[in-house]
């Protein structure tokens, strides 16, 4: 992928917190942009606070009615309104008016997603795919920026997927997932962390805007390759939990044979996958409900084209 | 506190899990024993599984009206039955028809009570006081068994004041209090040390009932005196976050002047209390409602006299 990608300044930015809403340190620190947003403010331009889910987020819980992060599809977001709607739906349809509508010119450059998980992902940049420059920039800025953050960067849509999360409406969107962080719960490590990812990245949009230059470069992505649920019974109880020693080893190689399971009863299931994959979210709370114990993903080398500001 | 106590065998005895229905061990532990509880007989009894809040560990939520945890007071297991009754106080007054009642010669001999914390408590085994010997017995049995475990023994109800937990309902009680684990989560190593420790005890008191005699003895115990809310604004929000230094540190001496909390804007709260204390439930998820950063405990020994069957 050869020469320059040339774009506009981006000025108009959102910060999201409390799409799920015990996911604390978005929670925590939107809430307090939204009454002071100074953090937010560079030389050319000022993000807005989000405080995506405010009723998850008062209630302490992931969703009121339907995981918002997954309502951003064409689908629900083009449906005829309904009473019957859940929050969510109405909520996401709301969010497309304010920061869309998603795919238009009248969206959002940038919106960034804040998050957490239970599972021990470290710092992880989310991206739907990677096709879109300036996202795959503000992760190379975070990670040359960060080093000692080691932040991975992670490919939720497989190729020709449809993107569903909140930050998709806008031009441009990136999911900061960090953890461990148990649910409901602010550490304040893990706030440190997601305040500075925020910094850094209001920083990096402000020097592409004031015309700072990004070479290109190639890097490794972990690309969502497949998901395995628990062992369960006829009943569908779980019958077997993540196996100590894969516990906590997210981003570490997984190779076939290895152990994923363990049965009250002391019997180790392993993987039988064919070819060596890397699991992240390796037993995150909320994914229990979705019938996902961990995500297999695949490290992907990608290329990417130098950026700059567009010229006129 | 000289002299032995004498008691009769126990021979009724319940193991409860999902008192809370996301503090996933018990959950995990108890629905396994309600399909096969061969784990829990032994030459003179056999214990009983219990999921004591089935509707929170169906949802997987701490609980579905009210804390069925602080249900088990005198005032709400004798108030008359109302149709406004939260579910919660329906359940408790059943679980204290099946397992005691209260204070009765109906009751069960012991309740073991399976929970699980977000704060960094490690193994910790709850009592409501330090006078039943039988209690104190087996918290020291459990110590001397398993003492890579470091079990911790912490006293929740003040000098004279009333116990309120499920385990409350039979003549001894026992809380398993495990972590750190996330709301929602089972981790295998916390899981196979809530079923050691349960096994464990059901070996002390098989040991009891064929007439093993347990020496008196001295021991630690972190008493409850006193709890301490985040720093709020005006209105009403937390303000500030537990201490990167304090974070995890639960059972470690807290010395007046130490830092307690830390500002989104860097600003250091320190803990202006008169005499060092330890810090327990740093951080807990569910406390946030409860306005509970963390709680204060003293260090006090006590003395526990020997301990045999009674012989007729």
């Amino acid at each position: 992928m050869p020469g320059t990608v040339s774009v506009d300044p981006l000025l108009r930015v959102a910060v999201a917190g409390g799409t799920h809403g015990n996911e604390m340190s978005g929670v925590f620190l939107v809430k307090h942009w939204l009454k002071d947003s100074s953090q937010l403010e560079r030389d050319t331009f000022s993000a807005v606070p989000l405080l995506s889910n405010p009723k998850a987020s008062e209630k302490g819980v992931r969703y009121f009615e339907k995981d918002l992060n997954r309502c951003f599809t064409l689908d629900i977001l083009s449906s005829p309104d309904s009473p019957d709607d859940p929050y969510e739906v109405l909520r996401a349809k709301e969010i497309n008016r304010m920061f869309g509508p998603r795919g238009s010119a009248n969206a959002y450059d940038m919106v960034l997603d804040l998050h957490n998980t239970t599972s021990n992902m470290g710092v992880c940049l989310i991206v739907s795919g990677v096709q879109n420059a300036i996202e795959m920039h503000t992760c190379r800025y975070i990670q040359t920026r960060l080093p000692h953050f080691n932040p991975r960067i992670y490919v939720y849509a497989k190729p020709g997927g449809e993107s569903y999360s909140v930050d998709s409406v806008a031009t441009c969107g990136l999911g900061f997932e960090l953890g461990p962080q148990p649910q409901g719960v602010v550490r304040a490590d893990i706030l440190q962390k997601m305040k500075t990812l925020v910094e850094v990245t209001l920083d990096f949009i402000n020097h592409l805007n004031k015309g700072m230059e990004f070479p290109a470069f190639e890097t490794e992505t972990y690309q969502c390759a497949g998901q395995v649920d628990f062992p369960r019974s006829s009943d569908g109880e779980i019958s077997a939990v993540v196996h100590p020693s894969l516990q906590d080893k997210d981003f570490s190689l997984l190779r076939p044979g290895e152990p994923l399971f363990l049965s009250l009863d002391g019997q180790s299931i392993h993987y039988s996958g064919e070819k060596p994959l890397y699991p992240v979210f390796i037993n995150e709370a909320a994914y229990y409900e979705k019938k996902i114990a961990l995500i297999l993903a695949e490290k992907v080398r990608v290329s990417v084209p130098a950026l700059r500001r567009r010229t006129h």
